[in-house]
């Protein structure tokens, strides 16, 4: 028999999550039948956005269920097969989630090519999701122009690293970001090609951005929340548009957090804020990887990884994701 | 010698504005020159955006000037002409505010028809740019479509009894509003055509609200921010869209107001909020026009008017409608 260890999630979190809220198990895993696969993973992700998901709340994407094993992106390779469609060999993605060994109908694994030179990881990041969730973001939400003042926080993870890099190469005048060290900030300039990176927590951010954003800034790419979002409204010219994609300041709240103080300025100078789950953009798979692919290839888009060893470390590795201690994607090597 | 006596701000207010913000002033008007008109006013407005502008902040709407005659929307009959163009008897639409005569270039005086039945003030309301706010609201910024079930805050105002009817035209599923008083409230069921009125000052809103919302609200036109955009944030459905025009609740705060403490569900819900300020929607004027002219004459919307007499009582007039004292538009009599 084979087995597969696997995280569960057990309780809701109030406030930061522990190690208490989630168990490992190790299960037997039945015999393959027809048009199924067994997957040995590489690599899984971990996101912000699970943490959402550990609550139980409304949403465009449901909560996650008490007792079954986390789901989310994988990538790995196809150990044993009755699928034709898909070899052993074959490298998969797929969103099983946390454990070594995943197994199921083939339908539920999405075959990808190796590219020369580029991780399979690659598909948990800015080939996947990740990628697609900035593109979206600036694109297909804020709609983001050629010449657009574009100010993106979070900008040292894995989404705002590649919202930096397609803002740029999609035309825009200036790109601002946020980030959370010296380190990170550093960064943001040196190697993912922002004009200008702030250290919010060096100053208050509304008061940095202020001061370098001249006429103002046309588009905003909102992965915090909280202080930032009012910021970007401090900050944003007549006709702004916000994409509002995460909000980690206040994923772990346990009090309600008030909203920004300066949500007059929406009416004022004509704002647009809206927000979105990569659920309804799916369609644009196409087109980002049309892009993205010779972007990566060139090396005018580059991207980082900040891995974590072990399937079994998968909650600390969310933990870490969740303290800011990434930059780039956050991944498990299992 | 001809006068004008006009009102005018000689102090920005912090909080509540008071008499002694204000000006009365008697003007000697010079002879017509080429191309002018002199006109009587009989209707002058006064709305909630003024509150805003005067303040001195950044807007596509640029502050009042101190020491100048307050502008706004005004209605009157042409007494003296050298315009061929606006002959005397003329009934004129301007936007030269608070005075009792009016006089300048033609250019700025747009001659309207006298509609039978219909008194020449509804050209500042129903026929003006309330009514267009409403529409431009409802099907130009939150893209209410029919079916959609739409909450209107501050429903009992000249915007809001105007949008409430218009959104149950333009077919909405269920047409849901606050007011702030249990006669307002009777109103907007008996006579605007409202499903479900709700008494703000009776229990918190956002709880009122998600009693009543059933599957949630498809479309918010916002009249007053606060409390009232959380608890529309707190009722809205997967994909909603709201309309910010107004947020009365906090023009008079002396300190900042926190905003929403659910901004969240923006992101989880995929929401989208849009402010908006009509100077950039006048071109949607003839399409408003050509729908609202013939629901009013065929008695599809009615209109109701608060009408304070003398424009030296304008300032009581501007303080009773920031109390919510006025049912319909507030306008002053000249």
């Amino acid at each position: 028999m084979v087995s597969s260890t696997q995280i569960q999630l057990i309780n809701r979190p109030a406030g930061w999550p522990t190690q208490d809220d989630f168990r490992t198990v190790t299960v037997e895993l039945p015999d393959l039948a027809g048009d199924q696969v067994r997957v040995v993973n590489e690599f899984t992700s971990v996101d912000p956005y699970m943490r959402g998901r550990m609550n139980d709340v409304k949403s465009y994407i449901p909560p996650f269920v008490l007792g079954e094993t986390m789901t989310g992106g994988a990538v790995g390779r196809v150990v044993e097969s009755t699928a034709d469609s898909h070899p052993v060999g074959s490298v998969v993605v797929h969103d099983l989630g946390w454990r070594d060994v995943a197994q199921g109908d083939a339908s539920a694994f999405r075959v990808v090519e190796e590219i020369p030179g580029v991780p399979v990881s690659a598909y948990l990041g800015i080939l996947g999701l990740t990628g697609l969730t900035a593109y979206v973001g600036l694109l297909h939400i804020a709609h983001m122009k050629p010449g657009d003042s574009v100010f993106i926080s979070g900008a040292a993870g894995a989404v705002g690293t590649a919202a930096g890099q397609i803002a740029r190469l999609e035309g825009a005048s200036r790109v601002l970001g946020s980030a959370g060290s010296a380190e990170k900030v550093a960064l943001l300039t040196d190697r993912y090609g922002y004009d200008i990176a702030l250290d919010y927590k060096a100053a208050p951010i509304r008061k940095q951005l202020l001061e370098v954003a001249g006429d103002g800034i046309d588009v905003y790419f909102d992965n915090v929340g909280g202080d930032h979002l009012e910021a970007a409204l401090a900050a944003m010219r007549n006709g702004g548009r916000a994409a509002l994609c995460g909000a980690i300041a206040g994923y772990n709240a346990t009090e309600r957090v008030p909203g920004p103080d300066n949500m007059m300025n929406i009416i004022s100078r004509g704002l647009t804020l809206q927000g979105f789950t990569l659920g309804n953009y799916t369609h644009v798979f196409p087109e980002f990887a049309a892009k993205m692919g010779p972007w990566l290839a060139s090396g005018d888009v580059v991207h980082d990884e900040t891995v974590v060893e072990g399937i079994e470390n998968s909650v600390d590795a969310f933990l870490q994701l969740m303290r800011g201690g990434n930059v780039g994607k956050m991944l498990v090597k299992v």
